[in-house]
């Protein structure tokens, strides 16, 4: 029998960090037409951006990639907030990812698999939702990575 | 009884501006699924950009918070040629915000405030969308802002 | 009788390109709710992306435009190989187009006019989607422009 996503993460020795809290009056997650968007995640310790900085001046891309995957334990951790589990999600629509690039990087889309890669590891073929990554000048707070989770939920 | 955004926004003082024309072979909104997509907004006046450059170094954070703000208005100006009036949304889904960024400028969110607290104003917490804010190098005609609506009508 | 998509192609002398190879553990489109939405498209050719750089410094504003045309093709491929035909799109919902642009240069519209005026050509009304257009700072493997695109199905 197949594992639920609950488990595959606990066997990545994972686990969902505490649901993230808006910056402003928006929501974490939002419904409608039975699908779930989460709010764009940076990633936060303690109150504070983890990593500040551009890609990868300041931070290399392999922190920024591991950053992409915390961003997205936080997005489930809010939809596991909103639908009561992680097995309410039926499957992953589209993931924005955001980079916040120095000058002469162009490879994004390694940064966006560590989000991609996490999705598929937990979800299997309906974790692989369509993806737009793009860089970008700044992200709030000096964020290095912001992903944007849609998922269709049962 | 509540009142409705349109009272709302009368009691704010404030009126919608004339719906906004596209810049070019795409539509102002789009409808499918329940849902309707308002294409993403600058502030014009008369013609022309209204504060033209990029944020802190040329427009202050309060003013393009206020230019998010108008730009939401001139969303919801949008939506109401749509759908008839305003009292057709039945919920705000996503904001997308971007601000056009000067280096060292890392508070988007504050900026992006303008357009989330204007919503919540005007209708309540059906108001508070999911929200996902950038900082970009530029914006069409050197905006220094640009607001994305997503709502759910009746 | 009106031509259909595939016809309106044709008589504009357009073929579809290869469906595109995601870079990644994500899918070219996913489906939930009668829309599909389609990975964000930076055009490659042989494996290399077409003029890597930034609009207008190292690619001229006509040529970006035209790549938003291919880009637009490469979406609308991927759409075909998993809806069965260009027939299958009811009508297009949203467009977002990234240009990566050089300091001064703010004409992104007109970039990306090269995407909505083809969806237009192909599909008449139902092409006129909603757009958002921003600038920024850089795009994947260093492409000039990105396309995305989310349709409704039948």
């Amino acid at each position: 029998m197949a594992r639920t996503p609950t488990q595959r993460l606990r066997e990545l020795g994972l686990s969902l960090p505490p649901p993230p809290t808006p910056k402003g009056s928006y929501a974490p997650v939002t419904r409608a037409a039975g699908l779930a968007w989460v709010s764009g995640q940076i990633v936060f310790e303690n109150g504070a951006v983890v990593h500040p900085g551009t890609v990868d001046h300041d931070v290399p891309p392999a922190v920024a990639s591991e950053l992409c995957r915390r961003a997205t334990l936080q997005a489930l951790s809010a939809l596991a907030a909103e639908l009561g589990s992680l097995e309410a999600i039926r499957r992953v629509v589209r993931l924005g990812v955001f980079v916040a690039v120095s000058p002469g990087f162009h490879r994004e889309h390694e940064v966006a698999n560590g989000a991609s890669d996490l999705l598929v590891e937990l979800f299997g073929e309906a974790g692989r939702g369509s993806r737009t990554t793009v860089g970008v000048a700044d992200l709030p707070l000096h964020g290095p990575v912001e992903v944007e989770l849609l998922v269709a939920t049962d």
